[in-house]
């Protein structure tokens, strides 16, 4: 597959919650900085395009999203998460969905900590919780109970830092930030891994409305068209 | 449980590839920089101590690692991965064991990258094929078969990056980097997810073995006594 970018970066993406980290990331830079665009491939996993040679050299690991800077000698990322910090690095030099390492490194360290948190945990392990409910070709209850009870026990972790908070990290209520980018796209896609409401987790429940508030977020989950 | 630590660090640890990881990272800061030292305190999961609720206001998720930074306001952090970048912010001011962002910005992404990738994928695959393999009360086929074929496509994964360098990240053949200090203690533990050789993976086993000739290594892995 070639793509005749004009864009500066072009992300290979489809619609799942790792997708969505980054193209909600994308349009928030978009609106916030002039010169900031992407072109939005689509790859298409039910013919593992995403195992194919070309992409395979782009990202080892054979999964999207993966990202191509054409301004940076077409320099590839691949990692939702590191393509969310190589972005704010280069694209986002005002701080204005993370942190600045050395003049507010705590909140920085906060952010990292929840982005991991999201990334080796909600992540793969709501991941597994809806593979065994909707893909698996056998029923297995144990799994589904593993899986489903460690994702709810995540949600419970995630109550306990927003009930006093609005976003996950940065001082007082916190600010609007990469943490949540990461983290939202799971959880807003909860009933997919068995978990039919948030009623449970009540400041979870408000952050995710939070979350689909924001205009920029409602573009994002849309890509690829 | 209450700490009287004389060190700048408490590092609440088990001896996991999570703690490890940590601890080979200490180990190589305190011999690399006078005045950096810690105390490990053994946290026993046995006795579920890490969801006790002292250890809970360190670190939500009731797991370990955690690090609390006596040098800075009792500053608590925790996730592995991000346990070891704030402990480069604040004590690899050389960048001995990290790449600059600024200065060296493609390294300082590829680390990052490879450090979500063991984050995000081996370190929660091997787990789960540890799990099925070795705790899980029942005897589940599909789900030993899963993840063990997940682990060893993992492994395939590093095979392609290690083939034509000697550390994970950095030009040319790479230096050593908190990229292989956060992948190599879950690779190290193959045979505990059923992997018995690594001869399936010839530059994944060399780099294993290039990781256990450093003595801060072998120090390191021995932590909690």
């Amino acid at each position: 597959m070639s793509t005749t970018s004009t864009k500066p970066i072009t992300l290979y993406t489809a619609g799942t919650p790792n997708g969505h980290q980054v193209s909600i990331f994308l349009e928030e830079l978009k609106a916030a900085y002039p010169g900031v665009d992407y072109d939005a491939v689509k790859i298409n996993m039910s013919i593992n395009q995403q195992k194919e040679p070309w992409f395979i050299k782009l990202n080892p690991n054979g999964r999207i999203p993966t990202i191509v800077d054409h301004t940076r000698s077409d320099f590839a990322v691949f990692e939702t998460a590191a393509i969310l910090l190589y972005l704010a690095q280069h694209y986002d030099k005002d701080h204005a969905f993370w942190f600045d390492a050395e003049t507010d490194p705590n909140s920085y360290s906060e952010m990292l900590q929840w982005i991991f948190f999201a990334h080796g945990g909600v992540g793969p392990m709501q991941g597994q919780a809806g593979h065994f409910r909707n893909a698996a070709k056998e029923d297995i209850p144990y799994a589904k109970t593993r899986y489903l009870e460690e994702t709810k026990r995540l949600y419970s972790v995630l109550e306990i830092r927003l009930k006093e908070r609005d976003w996950l990290a940065g001082a007082g209520r916190g600010k609007y930030s990469l943490a949540d980018i990461k983290t939202f796209p799971w959880v807003r896609v909860h009933k997919f891994a068995g978990i039919e409401e948030l009623d449970e987790w009540p400041a979870v429940k408000a952050w995710v409305a939070r979350n689909l508030e924001r205009p920029l977020t409602q573009l994002g989950i849309k890509v690829p068209q």
